[in-house]
């Protein structure tokens, strides 16, 4: 993954040669130099400054025991209650650990876990108001609770019993999955993808504290050099002397349009007066439904995307956005937004229906597809990240590319949906010249080829890449 | 009901003798000579201010039209497609037209239904939030949908087909009421009273728009007397030159210990420095479910207690909120509080499960009994709004009487549900002595005399008081 190492850096010892090569980096000047702006908006009518949005809560909240500590903390953990996670409890340590979930530290108690799910934001203690839409937080049974017993502080460990975290000052309360449920995706109708997964047989509380990540979380899937932290992706930014940063929150292949889209968004902000801004090309990495194309696929078909150039390197970083994924529409596109804000983004582009699916039950989308950008747009807490729509590409059959849809010559455009993508892929069948290049959609092609059909007739296993 | 007459104040013409008796009433000084505080708890902090709590928004809403323009708008009306208003939509017109929603300005459009579903607050133009958590929302249906045609104007017309108000600058947007139910009640079980009288039968789609009444809504039940709307309010406590309101919602006949908890809230506020804290006692009006209380009997109920010299009539007004209830627990209980800071209320008791119900399906209460006082204290534009909570009273023994709860005697008092008190009355039992007033407790037990049994086995139908 050559062209994409080169976008992006997890660590000094990562850095690619290719890096050296980059005209347009510069080391941001030092913070003090520099004029924080907390708006975006106000900064660009204040005329443009060189520093990236400031985190929520003003501070980048990082969650990790130093190493001086970490000898204490591991006797600590030796004598205290143990909370076994599951791989999707483990991502939200990775996601609050990084601090995406800034200013949260640790998983919900009671009043964050309300607000949340009444008010899709924090009132902090100052009076200030930060978006937060999805509840963080942590499950356990009866029998757990009895195990922790009157213990202030519970160590949380993986699978295999090897601890990551101390969970302290922690907090028991009750765990009404019905009302979580119906309040997070706006229905309570059986099959919702992460209900499923995490919430239907979780136990009937959940435990809140501050957590202290003694041990780091690691996937060795050979992708943990794309998982950049905030910090990392702040100061990658700050090394590129972004003067905007527009995030663009992905699932899914990437096609032609899209990378239309990115260009123009690109143009648009330079017309804006903007010098630098720069693409944050953020594929989602956490738990997604089993229909979705697998994260190690989805990598691999970004790096031909970027290979084939459509993309340019030099004002484009991507990396893993390590939280799992919702399917909860206008509520969770939220928590995208603002986990994003944290990493440095004042741009946002949203598109048709974000983080939707289809109703489980119904023969319809769960959710209006503009609802999302609407609700985004008036969402507390994010008012001062630029949202930007996501115009409308599709095929352009007298062009033989993709090309923002225009209503008045209808008749030339081919929309291509994400289902008929996947189909055509499926039957080993090419879509049209210009909609893909063909690096990525032998990707796809080969990702298909390599399920292992399943004997019960339900979703193929899929294989990583 | 003289002793209620001599409460409250709905136009000078009913003005009561008894009121000139008073020797607390003194005209407020005009506005411009009072210090406006848009805060109690800045004015408590600062030194008490004689004035009331601002409107949300800053000013209250009246959605009346003037005699003067009365003519031409019966004119337009008569242009204008009709949509025929259900009861409770009636009441909700109540409700809009003098103000309790304000800054609404009629049957919310899609932002603002959309901002009180996700958010439960509205963002004014100024950035300003104010609370709103239910939505209040007008349904038609796919006919309607069409008669409405592209007409920017309708007449709404009651049962009668009487014009009642025009909605102009209209919105029709899609009414997708599994997602409208999950996200207000947190659940989408069958058997939520106001959905099933209110929504399950509706159209798929909601109008929106700037409501103008041109005939105000009359109940002509012998009761429209007491519908204060908030201006009225707001004139009364001037009037009385109160310089700290506290409302006491309630949909249930007032026994000893509400008498106990109101007189002691007036005594700490005393204490904490107001020179004359005027209690609102405000009965919900509008829709209740079946086997409530019905409004005219708990007026005479409200009425005999009051004559029985419980409360201090010179420091209460009682009033009728017209508000429909939903039942909706911690969500509904902000409605019941903002409502009230339109009225001039500064400070809102909250008690036990407020709006709370029964879980329509599942043996437990809908509702955890602390939400409604932990969500209301951290809700979004509440926050000049004085949270008292509720302390707990119960029947002491020792002195026959209601008392606050003492645990350290725990077994000298009886807890009297609400369920436990009507089956009572039900049963022409008495409770113990003290627990309410005779006369009082008379009322509850004629009522559940007058009820007609249902053949069917249902609920009885109420008859009026």
């Amino acid at each position: 993954m050559a062209t994409m190492a080169s976008l992006h850096l997890k660590t000094p010892t990562h850095l690619p040669h290719s890096l050296s090569k980059l005209p347009r980096i510069h080391f941001a000047p030092p913070v003090n130099l520099r004029l924080r702006a907390s708006s975006a908006r106000t900064a660009f009518a204040a005329g443009i400054s060189a520093s990236l949005i400031d985190p929520d809560g003003g501070k980048l909240v990082e969650l990790f025991v130093n190493e001086s500590e970490k000898e204490s903390k591991l006797n600590q953990a030796a004598g205290l209650p143990r909370i076994r996670l599951s791989e999707i409890d483990l991502q939200w340590v990775h996601v609050l650990s990084e601090g995406w979930a800034s200013p949260l530290k640790g998983f919900m108690r009671e009043s964050e876990f309300l607000q949340t799910l009444h008010f899709n934001s924090l009132r902090l203690e100052n009076g200030s108001v930060v978006n937060m839409s999805v509840p963080i937080v942590l499950a356990i049974d009866d029998a757990q609770k009895n195990r922790v017993g009157s213990s202030a502080s519970v160590a949380l460990v993986d699978q295999n019993d090897d601890l990551v975290a101390i969970l302290s000052d922690i907090e028991i309360y009750k765990h009404n999955k019905e009302e979580r449920i119906a309040r997070t995706w706006g229905t309570t109708a059986p099959g919702l993808p992460y209900v499923e997964e995490t919430i239907t047989g979780a136990g009937n509380w959940l435990i809140g504290g501050d957590l202290a990540v003694v041990n780091p979380v690691n996937y060795n899937d050979g992708l943990d050099r794309f998982r950049l932290s905030p910090a990392q992706l702040r100061d990658e930014f700050e090394r590129r002397n972004a003067d905007a940063v527009f995030a663009f929150q992905l699932r899914n292949p990437v096609h032609n349009g899209h990378a239309l889209l990115m260009t123009d968004t690109r143009k648009r902000l330079l017309d804006m007066g903007y010098k630098n801004p720069v693409l944050l090309l953020h594929p989602l990495g956490g738990y997604t439904k089993a229909d979705d194309v697998p994260l190690s696929w989805r990598m691999k078909q970004h790096e031909k995307v970027l290979e084939d150039g459509v993309l340019d390197p030099e004002t484009t970083v991507v990396s893993i956005f390590p939280s799992p994924m919702h399917y909860a529409g206008p509520t969770e596109v939220q928590w995208h937004a603002k986990a994003r804000i944290n990493a440095g983004a004042n741009f946002y582009i949203v598109g048709r229906d974000p983080a939707g699916m289809g109703h489980p039950v119904e023969k319809r989308d769960l959710y209006d597809a503009d609802h999302g950008k609407k609700v985004l747009s008036m969402a507390p807490g994010l008012e001062r990240l630029n949202i930007l729509p996501f115009k409308v590409a599709a095929y352009d059959k007298t062009q033989s590319k993709m090309a923002f849809f225009d209503p008045s010559r209808a008749q030339d455009f081919l929309f291509i949906s994400g289902t008929k993508m996947r189909a055509l892929a499926k039957n080993r069948e090419n879509p049209p010249d210009g909609f893909m290049c063909p690096g990525g959609w032998k990707v796809l092609v080969d990702y298909y080829d390599s399920l292992v059909p399943a004997e019960n007739g339900r979703v193929p296993q899929p294989v990583a890449a």
